[in-house]
């Protein structure tokens, strides 16, 4: 089964442990003829990349991707393209009680369970270095993107850190790439930063929620009943990890709302319909309207603290267990550029399921 | 594609418009020697009627669902299961305005602009009665799994309608069978009643959040990292008309936990793992831990309402319009047997994609 | 798993058993906006219907199609279509001995193996009339066809049938409708005839060989290395009741030739490269290179014959079975149609996912 | 789409060009804790490997296999397995003339078309290179083969090369291992030798037959109707470079034979049923008896030869073309090892998908 690989017509298979030689992505289904190069994938490595800040992981790994095979001469061909990376700081030691014990809240227990063998160094499969493919695929899926659909932009930053949420009044995207925490407020950055060294210094770890804005996406992209766009899109933050809710516009709180504050009232605008409100997420019918595209998504605090927890080993000895190592307190930070690689890659995938069905051919109004 | 597909193992493709001739989906997969008839799967459908109470659409459907191929004798043979139900009310009418205009919050406008044709009867495909054929195919994955895991039990229940919450204090499973809202607690029937009867009124809807436990999964089920348990459970809930998030144990409140809040610490019991919480939803890593599996997941109120919105029709023409006929006002009640019936697809589906890769074989602990 | 289901982009499930209520095909991806009804799809299943001559089972089926979704006013909506064919000449007898015996040559006994149940009436799921749904779903292909490449030709005969082979120095396309056995060459008719008049009259049954040629097919269509369309093509054949071969261009006989002789030597002609020979069958490297493309399959005899074989029964006694019923005597007959529409969903499917991965543009020459 | 990757259950996906860095396989759905290692699978990778005898490419490939994931103290995980084999032979030259000419009979002049480019380097994707990546895969699928039914033995050896055939009167399997032909008739070896020196020295290239032959498969095996086990043991030879016929069991033949003759009649031995021959192949209705399976399949004559063809390059011109380089004068050969590799990896898929459906149990008889 694709256990392992995303996606329907632009799908891609991730493969790799994380402290083995190499991870990576491979690759099928790519239009040809499409610029690309290990340059412009890297950038988006080098966003998601440990080590940057003192605010995540301090393994450092260059996170230098190769890519293998489907582009030659600076242009994907369309077969499938091996996107390579090394393993460069799997330091080598020795594993310990870690190797048998069931760390709380993490994978530990249910891949014991489920395979009766897991490669327990630095998490083997279940660590969320798996991501860095991820990313690198994505990052061909933004190529093509930047070539099909040059106005599209998809952007996520940090809505909520622990106890601290954005204050959505202050929105900045263009303070996002300045800050550890991809965060839409300039202002806010010392607060967040010494709100998570405390947490740190507390030998614990805490959660967050990501936003992804889709702009520049055009309607009918998705495809009812089981491939609907938001369908593939909470699928997609959902296989992130730790991911443990994914709400599309207004989410969970539609629950509260009433038809006539939840109804999107339409006029005809200068290039079409004109939505006057996006309770919706840009989405009806699990299909793109042209507006704004908006996802989000909560992550778990991180498993692996310091702080001693009670758990149980493979012998089924009861102990108290620290993680050591070396472990973001807030993994949502890092997961900003995975889900953008994610929506990326749905939206290409969409686009792409489009051509086939449809030809791109759209309905008129007027 | 397989759009109008979901499962991979046990899979089911729906098809049929609110207004054709009959609905129904096409089973695949299922194991050979199951008992199963069409009275086990009627009872499914009954749950999901419309017209059973006044708080749910005066549409009268009887819903009757004929298995036209692989049973044979009372028992699955192994060879793709044909259920069909036959549409009986849909009203003869003049459709008038309602088969160029956009109801605003509805998928009609999306549908318009990607196929450029749609059976605007009674919303044609993006229709809430697609959900019928999802409960039948529930009900053959419900008879598989009372054969393979007699031990497992799937219940949905709302926990908010608006501006009323569940009172988790007061919960009491044996409850829900009884009351129209799938309510979890006798005592404040009247009140989530008076409530609707109040939406109704205002010529408004309102939208909902529904939760289903699923208890007795055997640990193990789950494929990473693509194929993960939350991810399909996520996809499936998602793919619901109408629903705009989806959460797994803690949800979108584990943004503002801490890592040793969040633990689930685990010790040893009778039975193996015992976990002294489940904040996880009763998945790690995306895999079944064993523990109860917790999903929750918002519903929109209805688009379709008698209070006049502004919108658009297919000339291009801004209008107001009132959408008549026979809506539920919450249509997240409905929603409560559709869940449940796409939670034992999911299950099922894993629990065959398990048999295939472990043979079904779990890690020892002790 | 999507054990009943062909294509990708354009695929069809099939339901439904020899002597259940209805058998039919779920069409999903069909493109929006294809005019067709059901006296287009029912002029293929006519074509393919037994009973029409003497050399055909006498069974007598109507073999009438309707359709129950995914089409309104006329046109494709682009969701799933549905076709039922109901079977309204399942005898009611006794099966006897059928129902617990297994005839040599057939599928009963690897049924009765692999799912431990079947439906023994009239051969269940692996009688030959599952491809009537196969046909109507070619039926909705055809139609799509027709819309996008109006120029495209898929033309099945028979070239051989037990030991008379078609003499190609006669072919004859437009012989081909007039005659039982979808012969090009109007004189041999009467041969053919007289030869399957003594094969029935011995009790016996005689293979087939049918040829497909799709003629207009353009450059560019199939996808290496998994999905080539000469792949498709095979496993569309292979997938055929009683096929026991097939061949692209020249088939089997390529193992004879020189690298010289079967070089397809090229010349710019008017409309773009000009091939002087064509040993490749219209395709290279899995892709459609313009020409025409050629197909050959062979069917074995029919296995349910009236002389008496040594066989088993499910309780594991000996026993000499003769399987009496309404059998064609030449089951490859009736394999013409069925090949024609299995070549249809191939071609259009190809089509649709090159238009998902290269947009339908092809590389220049000159 | 998955167009390059091959299998349900147990899939791989290859990658990689003729003259790129590398090329490899992507394997996913491998259960977990299989023996296996790169020995293992390098073994069947040697068997392939060009450059063994005058009769096959001398281009020196090591094929030294990498695993770069998914395998963990000498065991399966469950994850992805990434085998990655570099090219350390790709002759570093002007490619001149062949970067813009079409090789008659090649996928060149169809590459280009599809993709509007194409890495010409030794043939780029469509180059037999490919199949090292499935050989690899291949030796993965034999592991878990080895664990699951150590009785299964999957065996191929040429049966026609040109003018030559196999005297299947002197049928030895031991002498496969020993000759370059994978001939199991040692007495012949000297013929086929004297024979290709012949076409190699005429400048010319010539085609092959090549059988395999599977025993101590279970009955079982084989989910119709679109994915039987002659379905896709057909469309996995087919997929095979310059592959044009697949025939099971009788194969083209069954189209001369009679129903009395074609029956394989049935007695019961003492492992149950026994059959008194075997014109079926092992299968019958798609699914395997319990037999030897029996498939045979041809190969083209190698496109590139010396010996000058008329052809056209991409700027529209018509030319002469003679291919220099390294070329096998017969691919057939080593199609031998390709197709055992594709062969386990059906049978393994297969396996698993009837673990996954029926969990393995059988039909009783008696």
């Amino acid at each position: 089964m694709s256990y392992n690989t995303f996606g329907r017509e632009f799908r891609f298979t991730t493969w790799g442990e994380s402290h083995g030689p190499a991870l990576g992505a491979t690759v099928d289904g790519t239009p040809p003829g499409v610029p690309v190069d290990e340059a412009f994938i890297q950038q988006f490595l080098d966003r998601r990349r440990p080590g940057t800040s003192k605010h995540t992981t301090q393994r450092r790994e260059a996170d230098q991707v190769r890519i293998l095979s489907g582009v030659f001469e600076g242009k994907t061909t369309g077969t499938p393209i091996q996107l390579m990376i090394e393993n460069t700081d799997q330091r080598s030691k020795d594993y310990g009680e870690i190797a048998t014990s069931f760390r709380p809240g993490h994978a530990d227990i249910t891949y014991h369970l489920k395979y009766g063998i897991r490669d327990y160094r630095g998490g083997g499969r279940s660590s969320a270095r798996e991501t860095a493919a991820r990313v690198a695929a994505g990052g061909v899926a933004q190529a093509v993107l930047a070539h099909l659909l040059p106005d599209l932009r998809i952007t996520g930053y940090m809505v909520q850190m622990g106890a601290l949420h954005l204050d959505r009044s202050r929105f900045d995207p263009r303070a996002i790439p300045d800050n550890p925490f991809f965060l839409p407020d300039a202002a806010s950055v010392d607060e967040w930063s010494d709100y998570l060294d405390g947490i740190r210094k507390d030998q614990n770890s805490v959660g967050a929620a990501i936003e992804v804005l889709i702009e520049g996406c055009p309607p009918g992209l998705g495809a009812p009943v089981y491939a609907k766009l938001d369908t593939d899109l909470a699928a997609a933050m959902m296989s992130i990890n730790a991911v443990k809710g994914v709400e599309i516009g207004e989410g969970m709180a539609a629950a509260a709302l009433t038809g006539t504050a939840n109804a999107d009232e339409i006029r005809i605008g200068n290039d079409g319909p004109m939505f006057l409100s996006n309770h919706a997420g840009g989405i009806l019918g699990g299909i793109s309207t042209g507006q704004d595209i908006v996802v989000r998504f909560s992550v778990k605090p991180t498993s692996s603290i310091t702080t001693p927890r009670q758990t149980i080993n493979q012998h089924g000895a009861e102990i108290d267990l620290i993680t050591k190592g070396r472990h973001d307190p807030c993994v949502g930070i890092r997961a900003v550029p995975v889900a953008e690689a994610m929506a990326a890659c749905v939206i290409l995938d969409h686009l792409l399921m489009d051509r086939a069905q449809t030809g791109g051919v759209r309905g008129e109004i007027g």
